[in-house]
Parts: structure tokens; sequence; C-alpha cells
């Protein structure tokens, strides 16, 4: 409560273009849950430097880092860490007595669901989306072994450059290939978006394959999900990957990491009332 | 609840070298009783041109400002209110929209109790301490109509610079005088302090006043209040000027003015646990 915020307080918080709420909502719960002295507050900021100024001055405890900060964040840190090294992108930043480090717990994230979930590193999967969650996971398929990927991406600069930085081949369309594993990382299907109800898929195609992953996390059954499932397919769902993103964060943050069935309990608070 | 935090909530924070909790339990406490969705959490830095930068970028609120900050604060800010253009020294920050504005609540405060106490403007005071808070309470006195004043100080330099600049004479010690009022504005009989047990003023001269002001806020009942109560002299206390000041520091980042009760509940609960 706040009545018992004091000066011992640490604070964490989110910069964000268009501030959400899951993360404050799944942090404060789990911080409350567990008796952590700490509170987490979303901002958005048209001064990026002097927001990171700010999180180095206040002794900030640390930040989530969303769209359109990701990179931009990269010079005004002292150091990354190998997860963001690895793409150039950072979507945490810990401060240790002023001094600043990046994260990526987008691509531990999806690198341990890949490993959790036992998805073979021989298939081959296609991405549909080159944008900055795309190179998080696209990197982390690369570093987690998987050697035969395809991205599949309308803007052929993004699209080739990041396939190629992977080693990976890019196409403008999935045409005829019917890869063993589907991967969505473009808005399509999201809660609220111009797509809500568009798939990134024809049924066609997931009919085809394997495994299906969307990393769209709202709704957490998403259209392309729900097609999976129906045809009894294996899935990674966007909402873990939101979840344990979250949690690599909140253990960066308390070095705490909390049981399973109160991660669900947070996840289920959070999203309650997106 | 850190649970009811939204990407909604405003933050108000301070800037201190050593924080207290006072103004975090103040503020936290009225912010839940009235619903507003505010939360407020102490800061210290050892870089105050980031900090107010990062008050400045993050949309946060508001800031209390106390020692050393209330004078290297002004240039960093874009306006000062008259009550901190009077005294060159600013204890809040109010933000609009990245536009940062000064204020000086204990200058106001002070000015405040001296006019619902009653203090008749002829009589002859003298005010024992000519640092920061000093500067605010001397000016307090001068633009409340006080013509006769004394500025007792060790040092010279402050003490003699401050009651030139208000227009009173400076003593480095009381000697003969017995003024009617008498003022502390040194830490004097302040809790944990080293002189937790000293008077800013001899039994003698307390007998000889008919008004005592003792702007340490804590004890509530500091050695010199319960000696002139003690001898029925009228007295006004330093927690009745934290209070004050704070509460015109909730009303400028809420708009809201708290009743008095509420504002005694408040009180009591930030008090309880310091």
């Amino acid at each position: 409560m706040p009545r018992s915020i004091s000066r011992d307080t640490r604070l964490c918080m989110s910069l964000s273009g268009r501030p959400g709420n899951f993360g404050t909502r799944f942090q404060n719960y789990l911080f409350e849950a567990l008796d952590l002295d700490f509170i987490y507050k979303a901002f958005t900021t048209t001064d990026l430097p002097a927001a990171i100024g700010g999180i180095r001055a206040l002794g900030i405890r640390g930040s989530a880092v969303s769209m359109p900060f990701k990179e931009a964040c990269i010079p005004l840190l002292d150091e990354l860490d190998a997860s963001a090294a690895a793409i150039q992108s950072v979507n945490t930043i810990v401060a240790d007595n002023g001094w600043l480090k990046g994260y990526n717990t987008d691509y531990s994230a999806v690198a341990s669901l890949l490993q959790s979930h036992g998805v073979p590193k021989d298939i081959h999967f296609a991405q549909r989306g080159s944008g900055g969650m795309g190179k998080a996971v696209a990197s982390a398929f690369r570093d987690s072994g998987f050697r035969h990927g395809q991205i599949i991406a309308r803007n052929e600069s993004s699209g080739s450059a990041l396939a190629q930085g992977c080693g990976y081949a890019w196409q403008a369309d999935l045409g005829e290939l019917r890869p063993q594993m589907l991967v969505n990382v473009t808005p399509l299907g999201m809660e609220g978006g111009p797509e809500a109800n568009s798939l990134a898929f024809t049924a066609e195609q997931v009919e085809a394959a394997e495994w299906v992953f969307d990393v769209v996390a709202l709704p957490v059954e998403t259209p392309l999900i729900r097609l999976a499932r129906g045809l009894g397919k294996p899935v990674i769902t966007g909402a873990e990957v939101i979840v344990l993103q979250a949690v690599e964060q909140f253990v960066l943050y308390t070095g705490v990491r909390p049981e399973t069935e109160l991660i669900e309990r947070a996840a289920a608070f959070a999203r309650a009332t997106q």
C-alpha cells in the first residue's frame, strides 16, 4: 500500500511510447505477495536521454524498455548483457549504484521456451515479422541452435537484413513453403489492433505444420493459437513469452525467483483489467 | 496498494541529501484516504541536474526539495513562484507538461501560522539561526509586516547577510536583549541530533518573552516548546510548520485541500514511525 512506502522502498519502472498495464500490475502483485519493498510505475517520455539520466541520478532500480526506445537507449547505457548485445536491443535496464546494464528478457524468454517445450532443433521454421521483437525471436532461434529458418516479411530491407544477420533465408511471403514450425511476430491477431481477427498463416499452412508459436500476448488465445490448438498442434503462446520475460525482469530487479503457482496468479491478475 | 498502481498513477517525490519518512508517509496517507491516483517516493541524488531532468522527462508530478538542494535547483527550473523568488530558496517543484515551477511552502506555512496564531506585527522578535530554513522564516516575518527583528547567529557572514536582506539587525548572541518573541531555527532540541537536549534560549529568556516559536519539528514537543508551555507562553511549533508546508505541497500536486481532521490523522500517521 502507498501507506507502507518508505524512503527505503525501491522504484522500478517502464519506459515506452504507449505504456500498458501488464508490467505494472504483474510486478506490483509479486512485490506485494513476496513482501518486497519495491514499487513499479510505468512512464513515457519525449526525452529519452533525460529519462535515462533520471534513472541513474535517482537510483531507480531498473526499467523495462519498450517501443520505440529499445535500440535508442543503448548508447545511454554503461554495459550490455549478452542477451541484449546479441541483438542490439534492450528491453530491461538494471541500475547498480548508477551503473546501467541493458538486458533483453524477450530474447531470453523465447530461448527458454524453445527449450522447455522441447522443440527439436533440426526442424525448419518460418517466422513472419522482422521488427524489434522479430530480431529478439529470430536471434533466440539462432542462438538455440536452429539452423533452418525462413524470415517472412513484406519489408525486404528489414526482412533480408534480419535473415542475413541470423543465417536464415528471406522471402516476402510463405508461398509454397510448408515449414514444420510457424512463428508469428507481427501484430496480426492482437486484441484492440486493426487486424485483431486476422491470421498470420492460413489454415492450410497451420494444418501442414507441426508447431505453432504466436508472440502476440493479448488475447491469451489468439485466433492463430485457437486454430492451431483446434488442429491438435502443440503451441507456444505470446502469453507465455510476456510472463516469462516479466519474471526474468523481476529476478533481475529483486534477485528473487517466484514459485510457478505465484507467477500464474500474478499473470492472471495482470491480465484481468488490461 | 501497489496492486492498484496503473499507468495513469502520478508519481510525486522528494529530493534531499538525507531522505526522511515524514513526507512519504504523510502524502501517501492522504492520497489513499482521498482515493487520489498518486504515489509518493523519497529519493536522494548525487547528480541534481540529471535528477531534475528526470522529473521533467518522466512527467513526475512534483518534488519536495530539501537540503542541500534548495538553492542549487533554482537554475534548473523554468519559473519561480513568489514564495520561492522572495527568498531564492525552493522546497517544492511542480511540473506541468515539462514546465517546472519552484515554490517555497516553508515560507508560506510560516507566514500563514503567524497570521492564524494572531501574533501582533508590532512585537520585537529574535530569530536564532541563519541557514536555509532561517531565510524562509525571517522572510516570512518580514513579508508579514514584522518590522522589529533581530537575527541571532554565531556565523556573522550568513547572519548579517540575512538580517540585512530582511531589514533586521544581527547579533552573535542575544546578550541583554529580551525580545517579545523568541524563534528557534537552529537544530538545537532536534530528536536524534547531537544537541537533542539543548535549548536555543535560556529559561530566563523564555520567561521574559511573550511568544515562543520553535521550527524544530521532531519531537513534536521540543525541550524549548515544553519549557515555554510550562511557563504559560503561547507557542508555534515546528510540527505545525512541517504539516502545514506538507499540506501546501499536497494542494499544489493534487489541487485538493484536505479537511483539518484528515490532515491531523495523516500527520499522526506520518509521525508514528519516523
